[in-house]
């Protein structure tokens, strides 16, 4: 810790310093019984990434993760969680003591609506599986914004920038990172991610394949002009 | 490699040398969309755990692993699969040149009846999830029995002597190894294992709480005796 504060100062970078920053990160599980679930392809790497980073550069950071293969990063609370419900707890908790929120977790929408208590037996050739919407986690952090800067992700596989820039406005949202997750190098389980990012007046950023931490070192340089002009 | 077989001749376990065995390991996984998916808890140690020890042990080894974040064995042919229909045809493949099968992953029973190509747009409160069966590989293997020795795996929440015996009966094997998954120290995650071995005739073995890696060498050691005697 004291090896990557020095250098971090000596790199000038301390430009976080002062910022609580609340970051998600992976993918939630929803059981269907004991045993199986629903989940998604989120590895957790780009919200490690934006964390590690933004407590190198002098954050408060808490990060809000599903399960993942990932070491946590130093410096950082970690809160880990399984499921949507208990994301949109841990998040909405430490919400009021925040000013900035990354959400980069790939939270399930919908979850099966009956949890079965023992491992469900095989049996019929096919089996209807009832799913019910998680709670919206973006869309309550953007309704009751106070004096929050929000961040989320748009991972989408087709009309990129309308879905994403459509997000933003519909979640009351300040900035939103979108990705094609269908390109090579780009989204789940990747090392490198290929982002554009938008604010509500439009295309801010574009860059080209980069590794998940310059991804996030870019991404938190704009939060910080942001952030620190209107403060 | 040079080590390893020099400690196990030096500890006298070349007891499967000659042997070819087919090893399964992890969950499959059953895709919604390019992005959501239906899974297990199975982290494939048990697998995994087995497939180095047999290796050390001098058996020509195949490991069908679902995906999973350990790192293969030393010494052991990987087949890499995705699905329970990958995984399928990977094991019947092999299945004709090998003398025994560990059956040790938990594949999907069931998976969406229909894949979509694009990530769905969450939209309704409640979504119906069409799932249809997957092929019982299990059930393939016993069926199409000629040489080969059959274990397979029953990881149960409740009634698990009952049901793993059940099991075996009805696809054909020579062995099972049963677990309750719900026990501390038991089945998915865990680095040990609480099992019970049963054959045709009732229970053959119960063991307490072991690491996976001694669950994996007592149970080879069953196999051998029982492999070499039919032999």
């Amino acid at each position: 810790a004291i090896a990557a504060a020095a250098e971090a100062l000596l790199a000038g970078q301390r430009d976080l310093a002062g910022l609580r920053i609340l970051v998600t990160a992976g993918a939630t599980q929803e059981a269907l019984d004991p045993v199986r679930y629903l989940t998604n392809r989120s590895s957790g790497k780009m919200g490690y990434a934006i964390a590690e980073e933004a407590a190198r550069r002098g954050a408060e950071v808490i990060l809000v993760t599903g399960p993942t293969a990932l070491e946590p990063p130093a410096d950082v609370r970690v809160v880990r969680v399984t499921t949507a419900q208990e994301m949109y707890e841990a998040v909405l908790d430490a919400y009021p003591r925040v000013d900035v929120v990354i959400k980069a977790a790939a939270v399930a929408d919908y979850r099966p609506k009956t949890v079965h208590a023992q491992k469900m037996k095989k049996g019929a050739e096919t089996l209807v599986l009832e799913l019910e919407r998680t709670p919206d986690i973006l869309q309550t952090l953007g309704e009751r914004k106070a004096h929050q800067f929000l961040v989320g992700f748009a991972a989408e596989t087709e009309r990129v920038a309308d879905y994403a820039q459509e997000k933003l406005k519909r979640k009351n949202l300040d900035l939103v990172v979108a990705n094609d997750v269908t390109q090579e190098g780009a989204g789940f389980g990747a090392d490198t991610n290929i982002v554009a990012v938008y604010d509500r007046d439009g295309l801010v950023a574009e860059w080209p394949k980069l590794p998940k931490r310059e991804v996030a070192a870019r991404l938190l340089s704009l939060i910080a002009q942001r952030v620190r002009r209107v403060s």
